[in-house]
């Protein structure tokens, strides 16, 4: 998962990428057995992704979690068969300690913060397939289950808890590491567990967690049993779970082949995605590319095209431009997102999304698209859409251009035939809702009916310039004489103002009111986090995360801010 | 407001009290007429509260938002026949241009955030009234209305920008001081203007802000005019908004005399308030002392007693004490909330709340402990409450209790007589919403039918250690022989642990699922801006904060986290 660094680029000493297989996998088992799928963590403790600390008791690094994304995106697509997931562990008496404190002591604040982000959305996404895709989650706990380790389980449907008299559930980050379980805890015993707040308060604070009985109680898991019936319990449940799934049977599933990405100091380039990285400006140009004339509309010729059908494909290339820019090119603030190619190809992709919508392989696609875009919204970049001639911001691609913070439209003297155009499908207005469960369009007009009817009333039809700007859909339909100039302008404008101050300013706006679980988990919990991870109480000389495993006390400053 | 520095103490060079009255103003001039009330921003510029700055341009400090506090609290009781308050400045060219620079960047993080909670509370009670007491708000910007000062207009009911062709209203920090509007300005221009999320972008970034017509057009204000109509446009409007109000005619006010509060080295002591520090062991004991006998339950006979009715008179004496603490004892993590008397007597009050709500002083008395209530949800202190025998936590002082992190509930062996009860009331079920919108219990249950049913079937009766354990009210009922022991030991582990972590920690469990405005204002925004204002980006030695009007530029780290 690393490659040899890049040539002239300062900081992080190698490149880190995200694509694994299961051939390669350092730290998890999978295995099938009918309509189970096993994950049983393993963690190799010499196969950190970074030198500097072993990763004992099941601890994980970004580089375990990329293992497990690649495993759940496996099971989505190459395991259809599949109904329900175990995650658990292959060592004995520990399921997973969470993340790795020595890995973290080492880390800078903008590499804790990316991987609480990745890890946040893997989670995210176990939940997401369960919610829309009919897989379901085990969390069977066989063992210790600390910190991220019990975070992971809280993604699950279900927790079971072993009872053996020792093994607890636990979130010691408060007491133990002066930082907050970062990576949804906090808000999934609340807004999902409905653990009762006071209950809460002496959880998080307890180092050495809650056994079975009293776990249970406070619902902080859902059963247990006694290390004899453990696995009879397991199998209850996951077979009353598989029950309640939608998951086809003997069906083949669609084998996912390594991106054909290439890497070079212009930046990343794909089949369906080009990435070109400006270093002096700090920005990025990510340009999508609609599919050439061709793609299938039967359903059995989607399957047969399977990864390489458009839409997938193109949601894998973006997914991995996404993440690789995040992780490696933290100096590159401004992300310039464009289309390139014909609308009338990416409208017809659309169109066969929407109508084998019950398809299996389709709706795993949708779902893909769905975690890619909701990537886009909660990334710490600004995101400008340009609308230009010969682009193709029309359906799913359009939904780029609402996913930015601003929309610029290139508007030609006397709407000629080559001015650019944005055109609306169904796919607007609900297949891919943000993770505050409003379609883009929707939070961006509030709910508000009159404007969502009016871009309803013009599914189909391609809005000029002056059409895009009376419904709504762009920021700036700029005069074509001004458009590099004013363009210009905007992006040196964007790349001189504080890193910091943007992304709490877009973390703010993007959303609107009306949060939900993932919202909550983005924004109050992980703004607390990157707040506290900076704080010298955490990260100081004599901080808590720091001085963890020396032998020394934290010293704190007792001041309370 | 500032009183000699208090021995014996480091820290704040002087003691910080909230207390004033218009006699004293410094910054603003109230007047009346008829049923509207003036508020005219006329900042003293050598007025400041701390030494070091000039209030130049109607910019503000803590000090100047003290003021307005009071004011507004004087408009509540003693102006009962005010309708409408027109919030305007007295200067020429400039309404207000918000917090002061110079005095952020010479602040300490902790005063930074503490003033940005309170400015925050203020701008919350003035929607309060809005929304509760028919007291409504007018905006009329008759100059320049720039960051903190576009944000107290954005707490009024509309805004009204004078079309003079250079003034504006605008939210310049990230682009001129690379931090956030901190006083709920992001969360305002989407929750409540419903500013479209690109305009917003753009004018989030714009240090010279946005005129007249476009920010109408972009829902940034309601209305504008010009300078020669502009008084007639804000006495037609507010015309319209006082034919709104059911605030009363022909009614007498209610004077609010200064506390009766002394101050020694033990703590802050009111009538109804006690509040004791134990510095060596960082936590203080705040000790409600329930009415005695014989507080009136005829309405006259309440609004004759004013001010000194207990339920208004414990809400002062405890937002006070809240205030003090908050502001002046930063290393008090812990506070232990008590209280004592006979709960028959609170009762007996909230009877009287209930049966005469709609009388316009009850009404205002239950948005001052609504609002006070509010404040300690959001302090960020762990709070534990001690129900122990002589304790009378019933109705409204039993949301206390719920307002807890924890509450421990002393059991005495065979359920003696003086074994401590809670009682609930009609008071704890909706009367005084949290900042979430709902009550204490609701919110503590998840809105779960079963057990808040159960709750409500117990109003009126005295709960022992079994009933409350039974209803969940209470976290823990240790044993009378345990009693000092178990608390001692809770309040050294709390008073262990990182105070960062804490805080961030209890900001995100005690709101739970379910967010508005407000709980995004104090989470999602505020956890931004304190990240931020740690950021070397802000705050550093070259940092925007720091180096604004020193005539040098800023120099970020790029890195985008």
């Amino acid at each position: 998962m690393a490659e040899p660094a890049r040539k002239l680029e300062p900081g992080p000493p190698r490149l880190v990428t995200y694509d694994t297989h299961p051939a390669r996998y350092r730290h998890w088992k999978l295995s099938f057995d009918g309509t189970t799928a096993t994950l049983a963590m393993d963690v190799n403790e010499d196969g950190g992704l970074v030198p500097g600390y072993k990763l004992k008791l099941n601890s994980y690094d970004l580089g375990v979690d990329i293992e497990l994304h690649d495993a759940l995106q496996r099971i989505r697509f190459e395991h259809p068969e599949v109904r329900v997931v175990v995650l658990t562990s292959a060592k004995e008496r520990v399921f997973c300690s969470g993340a790795n404190i020595f890995m973290l002591g080492q880390s800078t604040h903008a590499w804790k913060v990316n991987f609480c982000k990745f890890t946040n959305e893997t989670r995210n996404g176990v939940e997401d397939s369960s919610r829309h895709s009919g897989l379901k989650f085990v969390a069977a706990c066989n063992g210790t289950t600390a910190g991220g380790g019990y975070e992971l389980a809280l993604a699950c449907d279900e927790i079971l808890l072993v009872d053996d008299r020792s093994s607890a559930v636990s979130l010691p980050e408060v007491p133990l590491l002066g930082v907050l379980p970062g990576t949804g805890g906090l808000t999934r015993i609340t807004d999902k567990r409905r653990v009762r707040r006071d209950y809460a308060d002496v959880f998080c604070t307890l180092v050495e967690g809650v056994r079975a009985p009293r776990a249970k109680e406070w619902r902080l898991v859902d059963d247990h049993a006694k290390p004899q019936q453990f696995a009879d319990l397991v199998r209850r449940r996951v077979e009353a779970l598989a029950a309640t799934s939608d998951r086809p049977a003997g069906t083949q599933g669609v084998a996912l082949p390594p991106l054909a990405r290439t890497i070079d100091d212009a930046g990343y380039h794909y089949p369906t995605v080009d990435v070109r990285v400006d270093r002096a400006a700090r920005h990025a140009t990510i340009t999508v590319k609609a599919p050439a004339a061709g793609e299938p509309a039967d359903v059995d010729a989607i399957v047969a095209k399977g990864a390489a059908w458009w839409p997938l494909a193109m949601a894998r290339d973006l997914d991995d431009a996404i993440l690789m820019l995040r992780t490696n090119d933290l100096e590159i603030g401004t992300w310039i997102l464009k289309t390139a190619g014909e609308a009338k190809h990416v409208l017809a992709c659309d169109e066969a999304l929407e109508r084998h919508a019950a398809n299996w392989f389709v709706r795993e696609t949708t779902g893909m698209l769905r975690r890619t875009l909701a990537r886009l919204d909660v990334t710490s970049r600004s995101l400008y859409a340009l609308v230009e001639p010969g682009s193709c911001f029309a359906g799913t691609l359009a939904e780029l251009a609402f996913a930015a913070d601003r929309t610029y439209l290139a508007a030609l003297p006397d709407a000629q035939e080559r001015e650019p155009r944005i055109t609306l499908s169904s796919a607007n207005f609900g297949r891919y809702p943000m993770v505050n469960g409003k379609s883009r369009l929707a939070a961006r007009f509030y709910d508000e009916e009159a404007p969502l009817a009016s871009a309803r009333a013009a599914i189909g039809r391609p809005l000029d310039a002056d059409g895009a700007v009376a419904l709504g859909l762009v920021t700036s339909a700029p005069d074509d004489l001004d458009w590099d100039e004013e363009i210009r302008l905007a992006l040196e404008e964007r790349a001189s103002l504080s890193p910091d101050a943007l992304t709490g300013m877009e973390a703010n706006l993007r959303f609107g009111p009306g949060e939900t679980m993932e919202t909550r988990v983005f924004a109050r919990l992980s703004a607390w986090q990157n707040w506290i991870f900076i704080r010298p109480n955490a990260t100081g000389e004599t901080g808590a995360l720091k001085v963890f495993g020396s032998g020394n006390k934290a010293k704190f400053n007792r001041e309370r801010v």
